[in-house]
C-alpha cells in the first residue's frame, strides 16, 4: 500500500474554515458549561442547545436533545442516500470540568483567546479540547466531506450523541444507552474524545481499561477496645484488613483473586512492538505520575502496565484512631476502597464473584481469623474494558485517516483509565474507534486548558477522510 | 507455713471505723476532680487539699502540696520510729475520669451514695474505686495498724505520693519523680490502683505490660494521582503501609522486629501453673473485650497473651480516599498508628532501633519500593515495663497481708495495660508491688463506678497487715 496521501480538496476546505471553527469554537467556549456543580446546569442547557443549532446549521435534518434525570444530551441524525453505507455513532460530550484551582489560571477560563505559541496557534479555555473543540472540528471535518466529495449527505450514515454529564461520572449515560438502543444501531462508534502520543507522534487509541470500585469492610470487637487489657488476644481489624491488602498481590505484583487473568487478552507480539516503538521518557512519565519510582507486574513495561493489563489498587484505608497524638486502641472496624482495572477478556461481573471466593480463601487460611467480619461491596458494576483489535477494518480506516490528515506513519496507545465509551461499546455491540488530537501538554482538566488550532483542524480533515474511508471499505 | 490468720484486733478497728470510712469517701467523690477537663482544674486542686486534710489528721507530721506544669500531686511522709524500718512509697492518684456518657449513669456522678447488693453494701459514684476508695482505706489501715500494734508511728516509714493527673496520661509524673527522687528513696514501691481478678478469687497484681508507641508514616507520589492513568505502573503507599503492617507478625502472631524476644522475661512453669489455676471463662472474657474470637501469639492462653507477652497492635491506619463513594487514585501518603506493649526483660529504646532496621529489611526485600519513603516516628519513650517475682519478698508480704485479710489463697495476675507504676520502679530503682480491692464489676471508667463497701474495709486490713510484715521480714 502506498503511503496515504492528503485530499486537497478537503484540506482547502478545512484551512479556509480555520477562521469560522476558531470563532465557533470561541463562542461555544463562552458557556460555562460545567456538569458537576449543580448552579451550572443551566448552562449545560444552554450548551446542548447551542450546539443544536451548529448541528441544524450543518444540515443534520434530524437534531433532539434528549433529556436525562440530570443534564441534557445533544442527538442528531443524518442518513446517507446510499442504503447499503454503514452507520457511525459519533461520541462526544459538551459538558466541562470545574475551573478549580482558580488562582492558577492565566485568563477567565470561560473568556477563551487565542495567543501564538512556537508551533503556530493555540486556543486557551475550559473545554477547549475536552470536549467541544473536538466536536466542533467534527462539523467542520463534515462540511470538507461533502464539499471536497459534492455530496448532499454524507457517505456513511451519522448518529451523533453528545452527552452533558461526561465530567460528571456520566451517571444516566448508561440507561440512555439502553433507552435509545434501537435509534442508537450501528455498524461502528467514533469516540472523539482522546489525543495522539505527542506532538509528533501520531496515534489512534484502541482502548481503554474498564474499572470496578469495591470496599472491604471489616468489624472485629463490638467498639474500639483498650489494647492494654485485650491486645495481643483478639483479632485486630485494621491488622486483618493490611493483610488482605497484602494477599492482594503475589510476589510479581500479580492480582492474587482467583481466575483474574482467566480472560485477559494478551498482548500481541506486533501491539508490543508498537508500543516499544513509541518514544517513551520514564523520567517524564515519573514526572506525570508525580512519582519518583515505578512498580508493578513483573515481565511488563510501564506503559503495557497501564495501558493493557489488569490492577487493583488501593484507592483508600481507614480504621481506629487517626486524629493527633495517640490512642491505644483495637480498633472496632477498618476498610479499604479498592478499584480494579480491567482490561479487554475481563467481566466485571467476575471480579464480584472471584473476591467472594477470594474472602473465602482468606479465612480458610486464617487471615481473616474468627471474630473478624468482612464484607465485600460492589456499589456498581462500573465500567467495562474496550478494545479494538490492530486488524480491525474500522480502526484501519480510522488509521488511513489519521495519516493521511498528518501525513505520518500513526501508531497505537489505549487509555489507563475508564470511560462511557466502554458502555458505547457495550450496550450497542459495536466495535469502538478512537479519532482524537489531544496533545498531552492540553492541561485536561487542569487551569489553562488549551487546544492547538492545528491540531483541531487536523481533526477536521480526518474525519472528512474517515466518512469517505468507511464508506469505501466498509463490508457489511 | 499455717494459713495466714487475721488480726482480730485490726478486724476490730476496721470494722468500728466503716461508718467513718464511708463518710470520708462520699465526702471525697463529692469533689469532681476531672484532670482531663481543663474547666475541673480547681476541683483538682480541692481533692488534693481535702486529702491533705485527711492525710494530717491521720497523724502524717510532713504533707506537701507537690504543684507541677498541670495539676497538683499530694505527698506525705510518715517516719518509722525505728531507724532500720524499710521505707515504702505509697502510690495512688486522686483525679478522676470524665463521666460521658453522662446519660448512662443511674445518678449524678458527683452525688455518691450507698446501696446494697446482693453482697453486702456498695458506694456508687466517679472514682469510687479509682483511685480515691483505695486511698481512703490507706488511711484507715494505717489507723488499725498504729490502734492494734500500740504504736505512734508506723512500722515503716511511709512516703504517701497521690498523684492529680493519672486520669489524663500522668503528663508530669515522671518529671516529678525524677525532680523528687532523693526524697522519695525507698525499699518497695506499694501501688493501690488495681483489682482482685474476681470476688471470690483473690489475687495480686506482679507487673504491668510497658509501652511504645509509633507512628509510620509513608510518601509515595507527590499528590493523589489518577489510579486509571498511573494505578499499576507506579508504587501505591496505602498498598505498602498494609504490606508493612502485615509482616509486622509472623505465620505464629510473633512480633518480627529484629531481636523483639530477646530479653523478654519468660513465664516460669509456676506462674504459668498459678494462671491456669484462675477461673477463666472464654466467653466472658470476649464479652468484655466486645469480640466475638481470640487470636494471638501461638503456645499461649489468652491471659498469658494480655499479660505476659508483648504485641505490636495497630491503633490506626489511613491513607487516600475514605469518604462516601469513590475516587479513583493512588493516594499520596498513608499512615499507621502502631503501639507496642512490652514486657519485663525488654527497653523501650531496643524496639526504636529494631523498627529502624526492620523497615531496613523492608527496602531490602522489596516490601518498600523505590518510590516509597517510610519514616517511624516515636513521639515519647513510653512507658516501662515492670514484674516483681514470685519470690520476692515484698510480693510475699503483700501475698500475705492479702491472705490474712480475705482469710483465703491468693493467687497472681498482671496488667496487660501500661501505667505510671512503671516509672516509679524505673526511677526510684525499687520493687513496685500492688495491693488492691477493685472487682471486674467496679465499672472503672464507666457510667455507675462504685466499690463494694466489704472490699475497701478488706483493703484496710490488708494495709495494716502489710506494715507490719514488711517491717518484721525486710532484709535489708
Amino acid at each position: 500500500m502506498s503511503d496515504p496521501q492528503p485530499d486537497p480538496a478537503v484540506r482547502q476546505h478545512v484551512l479556509e474554515h480555520r477562521q469560522a471553527l476558531v470563532d465557533a469554537l470561541l463562542e461555544w467556549l463562552r458557556i460555562p458549561s460545567i456538569s458537576a456543580d449543580p448552579d451550572h446546569a443551566d448552562d449545560v442547557s444552554r450548551s446542548a442547545d447551542w450546539f443544536v443549532q451548529r448541528l441544524l446549521a450543518a444540515g443534520f435534518p434530524e437534531v433532539e436533545v434528549w433529556s436525562t434525570p440530570g443534564l441534557p444530551t445533544v442527538y442528531a441524525e443524518w442518513p446517507s442516500d446510499d442504503p447499503d453505507a454503514p452507520t457511525v455513532v459519533v461520541y462526544g460530550h459538551h459538558d466541562v470540568q470545574p475551573v478549580d484551582p482558580i488562582e492558577l489560571w492565566d485568563s477567565a477560563p470561560f473568556e477563551p483567546f487565542v495567543r501564538a505559541t512556537a508551533y503556530g496557534e493555540e486556543l486557551v479555555g475550559r473545554g477547549a479540547i475536552d470536549d467541544k473543540g473536538q466536536m466542533v472540528y467534527h462539523l467542520f471535518g463534515l462540511a470538507a466531506h461533502l464539499a471536497a466529495t459534492g455530496r448532499t449527505s454524507p457517505a456513511v450514515t451519522l448518529k451523533v450523541i453528545v452527552e452533558g454529564e461526561e465530567e460528571s461520572g456520566s451517571t444516566h449515560f448508561r440507561q440512555l444507552l439502553l433507552d435509545n438502543r434501537e435509534r442508537l444501531r450501528c455498524d461502528v462508534v467514533v469516540v472523539s474524545d482522546s489525543g495522539v502520543y505527542d506532538r509528533s507522534t501520531i496515534s489512534v487509541v484502541t482502548g481503554m481499561r474498564g474499572m470496578i470500585e469495591c470496599q472491604l469492610d471489616l468489624r472485629g470487637p463490638a467498639g474500639d477496645v483498650h489494647s492494654g487489657s485485650f491486645g495481643g488476644a483478639i483479632p485486630n481489624p485494621a491488622t486483618v484488613a493490611a493483610r488482605l491488602v497484602a494477599a492482594l498481590h503475589d510476589a510479581d505484583h500479580r492480582v492474587t483473586l482467583p481466575g483474574y487473568y482467566d480472560g485477559v487478552v494478551p498482548l500481541t507480539d506486533r501491539e508490543r512492538e508498537l508500543i516499544a516503538a513509541l518514544p517513551f521518557d520514564e523520567s517524564r512519565w515519573l514526572e506525570g505520575a508525580r512519582s519518583s519510582g515505578t512498580d508493578g507486574e513483573a515481565g511488563y513495561s510501564t506503559l503495557e502496565r497501564v495501558w493493557a493489563r489488569p490492577t487493583a489498587e488501593v484507592n483508600g484505608i481507614w480504621g481506629g484512631y487517626t486524629g493527633p497524638g495517640g490512642k491505644t486502641i483495637v480498633p472496632s472496624e477498618a476498610h479499604v476502597k479498592l478499584s480494579f482495572r480491567l482490561v479487554a477478556g475481563q467481566r466485571n461481573e467476575d471480579v464480584m464473584t472471584a473476591m467472594e471466593a477470594w474472602l473465602d480463601d482468606r479465612r480458610a487460611d486464617g487471615a481473616v481469623p474468627a471474630g473478624i467480619d468482612v464484607t465485600a461491596t460492589f456499589p456498581r458494576i462500573g465500567v467495562r474494558p474496550c478494545l479494538t483489535p490492530l486488524d480491525h477494518p474500522a480502526l484501519q480506516s480510522v488509521t488511513r485517516a489519521m495519516a493521511r490528515a498528518f501525513e505520518t506513519e500513526v501508531l497505537y496507545t489505549r487509555e489507563g483509565g475508564s470511560g462511557p465509551e466502554a458502555d458505547l461499546a457495550d450496550v450497542l455491540e459495536a466495535p469502538v474507534v478512537f479519532l482524537g488530537v489531544g496533545l498531552p501538554d492540553d492541561r485536561i482538566h487542569a487551569p489553562n486548558e488549551k487546544a492547538d488550532i492545528e491540531f483541531l483542524l487536523k481533526g477536521a480533515e480526518a474525519v472528512a477522510y474517515l466518512w469517505d474511508d468507511l464508506a469505501t471499505t466498509w463490508e457489511r
